[in-house]
């Protein structure tokens, strides 16, 4: 299986960053975990902090052999209509995931314009929501 | 490792209903599922339709060495202060799913009041939300 | 014709209660006033003040062969999303009855939450509501 | 028993207008139904498109002998000050009626400014909401 | 001096409504009172349930050589946007009036969109607020 | 083609009104710049200051053979349900035209009830407004 | 008749302030305005910038033989719970006067706390607002 | 005096849980506290943890000489229609008490749609509430 | 025991005022009933209808002896952000006490500002709230 | 004339898009489009998806020839202060175009904080939206 | 240049309270600060905890000389029309400061009415706010 | 001193823009204000239109010696979350400064979610307010 993994704005920045919330692992350490534990999977990493390099990555899906979509848009989850629109382009699987629970934070971060799309999301877990996304992933392919 | 799996209001009529939002499973099929993917683990199930049923079986967590809780409140978890209370009591760690994506959904259910207890949440993977629900668990645990 | 009469919190305390809004008639007055009314019809009269015994209440309907549902669940119809999601799993008519009008009262009853799923509602007719709900029930079956 | 049936915007059109909610009746269809199905009453009916003209159909009922009103103001039921004023005039019984359930609709149709007037609402029963308005009417006049 | 009097819907039932609110007198009271109060005025009378006929009525000022208006919209204050527009073609004096205190009632009846364009308003004082709005005009025509 | 212009509350009076939201012409310049314009169309044009006639303008072209409709209804673009539930009945391509940028001005322009029912909203281009209503209705109907 | 002219916050700077929406009068000029306006009653002139101060003018009126208050309490109007009480205090008629037309400014100034409990309101006619205020409490008093 | 203490919601679980809002005591070592301090006074103790329950023990004090109640209805106290429903069918003395001060903590807390129907609330001193609670009742009891 | 009973506007003139929400003692007979109910006590009583005052009054305890402070705010208690500020320089235990039951009148007296840094708050048992205040702080003071 | 043709997020995909809403032609088939019904005009086109190029794609017209801007922001309408303000960096004519009726889909796309700025806008007419906007353009230039 | 530097509610206890908001320092200290930073200014210092005393120190400044205003309004900042409106009396420039960042705070002192009315605003910087307020104040002077 | 100056969207068109709310200056002239009025500090430049852009040039301040930052991020203040969780990377002092008081203009300004991070906030002096900036920053760290 071919996979995408998307991640938004500050999550280069991880494990320098707020560790009550996102824990002290950094983005490097999240990519190797989930190599790891996925190895017979092709995982393709990318991080971007501009909103619009995000929707391009999302619409290069198109045209790519990608089967599933794993994506933590960050701060952008919450306003980025473009983001949510660029989503609605997609047929195959996507899991929206949060290190931090959402529901748990600022008023602000409990809706997810983005995650509206998404098949179904994920948060709270720390590094651990990623794993959990291939997860889901791959079960949701298995269900088609 | 011994889980309790909570489940509310009509979940129990799982199958029987709007399979669009909710899949063709019954309940006993979740739990066989769950049953045959963690043949190592002790899985406690529990449904009731009754909010303070659901507070008093949270409640006797507190007395048992059960080591997790993974908790569908269904219609409950948007509006009980009840249970969002119960949940505060206690110190394992709680995994809140769902069966739909409650971000796509009607308005009303974007909101979990108890999800803001849960350590994390799982929501829109039907009958696969639950055995990521254990997954998330097994990981939370681990990290202690 | 069978047809089930559901009631609600403080139902059962009809005549003791406020008659401004409600009227001096017992619950039992209105299901003897409803048993002469409808001879040939087989009414079912279940009444409870807990939520989830009426949610298993509704969900008992889908085993039986009861023709129509006429139900009025109180003050749980402003709040109750798992009293509608039991709803949502009938396929028989059904009609939401209210002793006063919710739309003249206090703003939080304005709303009905059950009534969404409701076929149709009456309000405002004191005891004649569960008669007009009847002659409703009929109607809408007749014109299936 | 003489009552007075006032219908408002639009449903002179009914018969040609969106069948899912309204049904395939005309106006005059269940005209006849009400003629039919109460003989012994005398029915005025009154249709018309003017906020105003509705204003002064109320206002003349206070200088006839018509003992109740059985009304449906479409559109203007969510928005009319003027004609819940004119209600407010009214000493006699008034039905609010409405063909399609306006609490399972858009949102902007779930408040009834002139309900608030009504002594009661049938609401989502088609052409059967009238007729149970005028069952409704009967018997609250033998009420009184 | 010549002055419109400008009356919308409902006032002409003045007198056989809630006289808690506005009174025991008749619109015909009101004029006669006016007539003989300001004996050196011309005053033209003018009253519709209709928000059209008003708007029409409006505009039809700016073709005459009236030199004030004082207006009581009633219902449509609240409402109506037609109403308002037509009011900003005029030029001459607006006096906006109420029998009742708008700000002590239902809360819908707290903002007036069409007082938002008079130069003054003048509410709660009963039919004594048709006679200080004749005051005001006359106060606001000296003034120029 | 045939196409119906119909105009609301006001329109009549363009030219007299505020000429920095409206222009200075009268609505009989834009009719006559519609006519030369679109010379081999005809051009039925209806204005009315009241909701209920333009309600049974729209009705009418039901039972006409017009192709398209051009409709600017001033104020009550922002209120009226039964105008909005007029144009539901229609099945020919509909043009909402505001002759200023109704998203620049008072916030409660902003919304349009009416123009959720029209195929597309043309708005702030005073005369140009119309003009452009009648190119976008005959590419709507060419595209049939 | 004896009347109390209570005065709040800022309008002893009269004339000295933004001419567009008060006028050029000084206070002195509008006292002086309504003394020889109303020769024959005697005017009892307070003005005060604290909202104390003037809840115990207010206070006070109780122990005299005032007839009527006139007041303009100017930005505590919109605020102030503490005037709104004292004002509650009395049974002599009540009249609110502003300067400019509270309803064409700023939002905040559309609602008036203290006016809910004066039996009427005159806005928007510059220092006439007092004059007028004077001629209303006559009416009123001889209309009890 | 005949007094019954009621106790909603995780209230059996008082010592064990957040001890910064609700203090170390058990639910028995407040009722111990109360039996101590009213030696002279039945004190009748009931907790349910389900709504229905607490709505049937309301209920049920209308048969029984019980002369007063004073009750913590935990997070009922800020959603239930039911409870509120019930408690007014009362017309003994009722108090409302928290242990935490509802208006210190989350906002949906400061609202309590129970106590709007108490004689009086107390909220905020821990254990020291019930106790209050009870002299509250007598001082009201004896004004009677 | 040294005591702070502090006062806000109109409490001064209790018994003159609206007896169904303040009963008809005077503030005179609620401070003689708390000196004989308390006679062991230092009752230091002030009241003020200027909020700054009352500011300056909470601040002049940082510089006394007293322990403790009870207080009835009346209309500030809504919205003076300065009477909280300055409460929040206090170390000793506060109580708010109100005469009549905060949650069962407008809307705008439910929420308390001041409260939200009181200790607790007793509001609804008239003169007896007082009464119960001072047994409430005693109480907490026996506590630390 | 000399035209810039702006478009924003995801319309560079349009074709591959959900055609309910935005037909089924890409943006190189609108481009054509436009240069064959207007081969006299120099059409400068420019396409992205991130939110500050498109700024800045405003900012370059400042140093430009260009006549007039047509421009479809995508999801960016709706929230972006920063296109926004950049667009009132310009004084030739703006013209907002969307392919859907931006008020009859989703509530948060129905306001449009860049068409604010505009001077008018054309929506809901799929790839005649761009042809009306360079024909409105046309006129709004001829018009100076 | 001669300066004034109000303060408002609670300014005088600068030192004694939460030393996390506010600082260490004394208002004392401050105004030493000032008084050694700025040798060659003329600074005239006034604290007041009365609304009024504020509006009155406000509008006095009308009839001096001094050349601008700093000031730190407290808790009336988010809440006085009063003193809002005597600002705008004033021609001189106005700084308003705050000790501590009002956007970092709770909601309701991210609004500034009094703010809206001064030049510009710094909060934030403890002391020197206020040192960087006569930074301001001096360069606004300058630019004139 | 080392300092980092940062400009969003739109600032590089100073001097060409609005000279109302921005003055005349380019955002040249203001860096060779800073830089000639702080000779002594390093002042490292940097504007960008792109968000994602400031959230790297904020990220690369983690790895660099600058002392303090100084950001002006014009409309994303409002908006921006990812700006925001990016300068919670930082442990330098921040201070937001604005052209223009962002509490005088439109209402959605008034909120500045990146101010919430920040020291301090400086508002509405023009130029002035960068120059301000570099004074509270020297102040921080002073403090430090």
């Amino acid at each position: 299986m071919k996979l995408s993994i998307l991640n938004g704005p500050n999550l280069n920045m991880l494990g320098t960053r707020d560790p009550e919330h996102y824990g002290a692992e950094t983005l490097e350490d999240i990519e190797q975990l989930l190599t790891e534990t996925f190895p017979d999977d092709e995982l393709i990493f990318f991080q971007s902090n501009l909103e619009g390099e995000l929707v391009e990555a999302i619409q290069s899906l198109l045209k790519s052999d990608v089967d599933g979509l794993i994506a933590n848009f960050g701060g952008y989850s919450h306003t980025s209509v473009a983001i949510r629109d660029a989503l609605d382009l997609l047929e195959i699987p996507i899991v929206e995931v949060h290190l931090s629970n959402i529901h748990a934070r600022e008023e602000f971060r409990e809706q997810t314009l983005t995650g509206r799309i998404a098949d179904g999301i994920i948060t709270g877990f720390g590094k651990h929501s990623y794993v959990l996304g291939v997860y889901a992933i791959q079960r949701l392919i298995a269900d088609q």
